[in-house]
């Protein structure tokens, strides 16, 4: 049985990125483009594998005007990039509530202008709620990846608020987070990193 | 939600406009935002009670064309709608991972070509993991509402890939379904029934 019909066909053909990006900007958005098709790869093999379902939100779009050049299929012909309301991605993992912000850093530290207030917040709900929340970050100058869990973050967030500082240094990341080497399957496997977590949290109720 | 009612707010006007939809259509869509409206604001109220954080996910969009008229404005000039992966709402509650479909339905039966198959697959796999996953649906004729398990549908929708039925009746979803009683704040109170399932999990687990 057919469940695509509503769903333009062919549309892969059509994929291709005819946007007129200034260079520069083009080679940064790969790179975040990389890190995003690294975390979903992982997030792939781990659905495959049946031990997490975590996927990336869609990019929110708020679309102005549509045209029906044929029949059944809805073309967009005007829209615009909207604000997320939460974070990058979420699911489950050994029952969890999993969500987090993925950020790929081109510099030498991570500017606090490239998360919102409200993502901040949203973290911070989340791991209130019981929920296992945080910032998977890509240093791109030392190809390293670094889990930091949302309390530091929000920590941090909120001190920045107070004193002025822009951002989180690159050593902050080595210091207080954890680094997921990148591997062959799945390519940044931070599961490992969530096991550590569930089970410190576990030894913090049974002492 | 049904596939003609996936277009944010602002978009009524447009339709009307545009298409050439016989009425009775674009009288569904609005009872189809509607219905979306009334569960985000739920979730809207869950979230300022500190009781829940669940959203849904914003509509997917494949980007083919966007243009830059002024230096910080990315218009998107051609885009479609893509599949969804998963389901409209995920979230948190009491710890737990939350995640469902919602549908309007506007006639006397839900007819399956109205869900995919790898949602209903989706919908399993979280259960399965031990999230609470199930399909929220609205039948406009009779102004009623009902939380029906995972379990029940995927069981329906393994049924009918044999024996060929194309829908589950109305009649289904009062005896087997819970039915939410639409209240004033919040609208859809469907963390009640969350409530009975976790209590009922933890019976089956104790006994």
């Amino acid at each position: 049985m057919n469940r695509e019909i509503k769903y333009p066909n062919g549309m892969k053909k059509e994929i291709q990125v005819k946007t007129e990006t200034p260079k520069k900007n083009i080679k940064k958005a790969h790179l975040g483009i990389d890190f995003e098709a690294l975390i979903n790869e992982s997030n792939q093999y781990y659905l495959t594998k049946n031990l997490a379902c975590i996927y990336k939100k869609p990019t929110p779009v708020q679309i102005v005007k549509v045209e029906y050049p044929s029949r059944n299929k809805a073309k967009i012909t005007e829209a615009y990039y909207r604000m997320p309301s939460t974070t990058d991605y979420n699911g489950i993992y050994k029952g969890k509530y999993i969500d987090f912000e993925a950020k790929s850093c081109h510099t030498t530290s991570f500017s606090f202008k490239h998360i919102y207030e409200h993502q901040i917040k949203h973290l911070e709900i989340v791991s209130n709620m019981g929920g296992i929340s945080f910032l998977l970050i890509e240093f791109s100058l030392y190809h390293q990846v670094f889990l930091l869990t949302s309390d530091k973050l929000i920590k941090l967030y909120n001190e920045s608020l107070k004193d002025g500082r822009k951002s989180i240094p690159y050593d902050y990341f080595v210091k207080e987070g954890y680094e997921i080497k990148l591997g062959f399957s799945p390519k940044i496997n931070y599961l490992q990193v969530i096991d550590l977590l569930i089970d410190s949290k576990k030894e913090e109720n049974a002492s």
